[in-house]
């Protein structure tokens, strides 16, 4: 199938003849020099090879991540893999602009080569997807398996890719838990072309199952399974939230309803101006409560599950003390981190019923009137649902009190525990302009808007 | 056991000789006058025969109520005990000062003979209480038991009483919840005397059961079981709320504790005054609601069924709009009747989430976003935890508009249906001291200090 729409879209998002030349060139060159680089340490039968989009032809043009593997025999050691592959990646490296090692399930380098983001991977070249050595190693056979099925299919991946970014969904890592590359392949795969994913997407409900190589093995809780081809445990969907699930559907819903380009390529979010805040916290009448501190300097799959810890441990705390929330969401930028907690009652009544046991629970009972029958609150000791009960003062009467005094206690993730321990704000309200960045303020929009996914456009 | 303390309590309580021949002489003058009246209307086997506290001794000096049955042989038809009985009851009145028709099983006579309120019901002469007729022929059963046990045992049953009334949990009408003189007097049977009765109940649990016959033949689910002597299957103990079950533990714990005058003779609850109650609310911070109406012309045991419907109702509809209730309870005077809230949280921001059907239940999905895409709430349409959702502007902002505005709308039983639709009122705060009522004042301070059983003083 064809249509103006998606040959308008695969005319913007296609690489050109030069760009792909240009990509090529330079896999080809690092390949190269990983070759040889690993010849003079005696080490022949290492071998560069590329993977991942760049190999596939299922890149979007502009991106320039390249995923060199660098393989060693199956039966090396893992000590070895270790130093004599990072031995390899560092002195490749050499030549790009800058690098700096990362680490996943074993270490490796993340090199810029001029325009190119490239990760220098040592991996074990295993017999079978079955006998792999670490996670990383499933990777060439995931290349193998869509290399032998996408002829053709290219265009239509890079469409379904492009869909995905518009309605923000793309991405397996742990801040977006949306799509990966590989599972959008899949879908094209299994479906045969892009406007069939999205026909299918339309039906699709939590607990949809995809078994390309009807082989799956084991039972998945995830809101879409999409089995591995190439090991029938695996789910290739098993990052994707049912948010992003969800917004998936939504989005396909939208283009089968009425098509159009800003589904692939929504308007830019505009950044909330001073004026626009206040009218809409005028009309909206609920309190803004954020906590900011210095964004620790760790990679965004490191930082975001621990800002999403402590939003959601910040969020029972205040809901515990009796405040209501209303949402809640976390922000980080270039500097700065926050969690941003939208209140439907930010301040209670200095008066809290403090309950105590029945009052047929003798021995408790005593000792709850020893303790509270003496007065200190705003009441005597006196009964209720046949529990004792006695009106105090309730401790903190503004949730950004409650933050301000308590957040230490709440469940701080390492880093960002260093950080807030060092010094954090608690803003509110109209003090959250004082955040002086332009992303933020991207976020705010998006927060009190709620302009996400496919709804940026009132229709 | 005897003790100055109870030796003080009974010298207040029991009847002095001449208060006790005065009402013997009106028993016995009313019963003769019954006797007379059926013989005259040629109904020589209807006699009339004192029943309750009175036949037995165990009423406190004060009380001047009487129950008299007019006892009809048990083959009379139901028909001809009603009419019958009624006109002997209003024949027999015309000598009291007032009278009036009450309605239980069947209608009796209420009338007020000089000082004393007498109860001119008729019943009938069954063999034993297994065969009964109606809930009123149980009563001389109860009589002749508690007679064949009690005696002796008067001056504990009439401490009981009044350990009760100071509790506040004497009387087994639907207002107070409480004990029924009929428990009271079983209570001393069963454990032989006041400071028995006491330190049993310190022990008690809800689950208690007392069954002195030993021929329970039901399971009760209510907090405490007293089978019925007379009746394998009653418990004496139903109409006991589990508030009041605790409250009299809790005073019989005060009482073993520290025994004190003022657990039977409370001082009085003071009304609250304009100043202390503009204290009061300053220092708590909650907002008082109040609806307030004209008070139905009925009995209470009609009357507060009604009003705790509507207090439920209240304040489950504006629990359900997301308002916070800290407190609530009715009040009824000689005129006006009021549902009083304490409010944690009166008023919400404008905003409020709509949530519509997840975002894969198709077709309801797409009827949500053609209802609400369209704009009109604060946001365009989004997705929450794979629902759709959009924000929305919230109808009552503040619970009394939304009580005034639904109060209709709520559980109105039928002799206050009445009332509140021909006119109400909803008074926030300081408006609330326009109820122009000594007893409301002092419900006003009961409601916001808890000074209730054994919890008036401190200690």
């Amino acid at each position: 199938m064809t249509n103006a729409l998606l040959d308008k879209v695969s005319a913007r998002i296609t690489p050109g003849p030069d760009e792909r030349a240009g990509l090529e060139e330079m896999a080809d060159c690092i390949i190269s020099l990983i070759d040889r680089t690993a010849l003079n340490k005696g080490l022949p039968e290492v071998k560069g090879i590329l993977v991942g989009s760049a190999a596939r032809d299922t890149w979007i043009s502009g991106e320039h991540d390249l995923d060199i593997f660098i393989m060693f025999p199956a039966e090396t050691s893992e000590k070895d893999l270790k130093s004599a592959g990072l031995d390899i990646a560092k002195e490749v490296s050499r030549e790009a602009d800058c690098f700096e090692e990362r680490y996943a399930e074993h270490p490796y380098i993340h090199a810029f080569f001029k325009e190119f983001e490239v990760d220098l991977v040592p991996s074990f070249r295993v017999a079978s997807a079955a006998s792999i050595k670490s996670a990383v190693d499933r990777t060439p056979f995931h290349n193998q398996f869509v290399l032998s099925k996408i002829g053709g299919l290219e265009p239509d991946v890079l469409l379904l890719k492009q869909f995905m970014k518009g309605a923000e969904v793309y991405g397996s890592d742990l801040k977006t838990g949306g799509f990966s590359g590989y599972l959008a392949e899949l879908l094209i795969i299994n479906y045969g072309a892009f406007h069939e994913v999205v026909k299918a997407a339309d039906e699709w409900k939590p607990g949809t199952v995809i078994d390309i190589a009807g082989h799956g093995s084991k039972e998945h809780t995830d809101p879409l399974v999409v089995v591995d081809p190439t090991d029938p445990e695996r789910n290739v969907a098993a990052a994707l939230t049912v948010e992003k699930f969800a917004r998936f559907i939504d989005a396909a819903r939208k283009y089968l309803e009425s098509p159009s380009l800003e589904l692939f390529f929504p308007p830019p979010v505009l950044p909330l101006g001073d004026l626009e805040f206040n009218q809409i916290m005028a009309g909206r009448g609920t309190s803004l409560v954020a906590v900011v501190f210095d964004k620790p300097d760790i990679v965004d799959d490191i930082l975001y599950p621990q800002m999403f810890m402590l939003h959601k441990s910040m969020r029972d705390m205040v809901e515990r003390h009796g405040f209501l929330v209303y949402y809640g969401e976390v922000w980080a930028g270039k500097r700065s981190a926050s969690i941003v907690l939208e209140m439907l009652v930010r301040t209670l009544p200095s008066v809290k019923i403090h309950f105590g046991p029945p009052v047929w629970a003798k021995q408790h009972a005593v000792d709850f009137e020893a303790k509270h029958g003496s007065g200190g609150g705003f009441t005597g000791v006196y009964i209720r649902d046949g529990k004792l009960a006695v009106d105090v003062q309730r401790k903190y009467t503004d949730a950004a009190e409650l933050i301000n005094g308590e957040l230490l206690n709440c469940r701080l993730g390492k880093h960002i525990g260093v950080n807030i321990k060092a010094g954090f704000k608690v803003l509110n309200d109209q003090e959250l302009l004082q955040i002086n960045d332009e992303s933020f303020r991207k976020f705010l929009r998006i927060f009190l808007k709620k302009t996400d996914v496919g709804h940026n456009h009132p229709h």
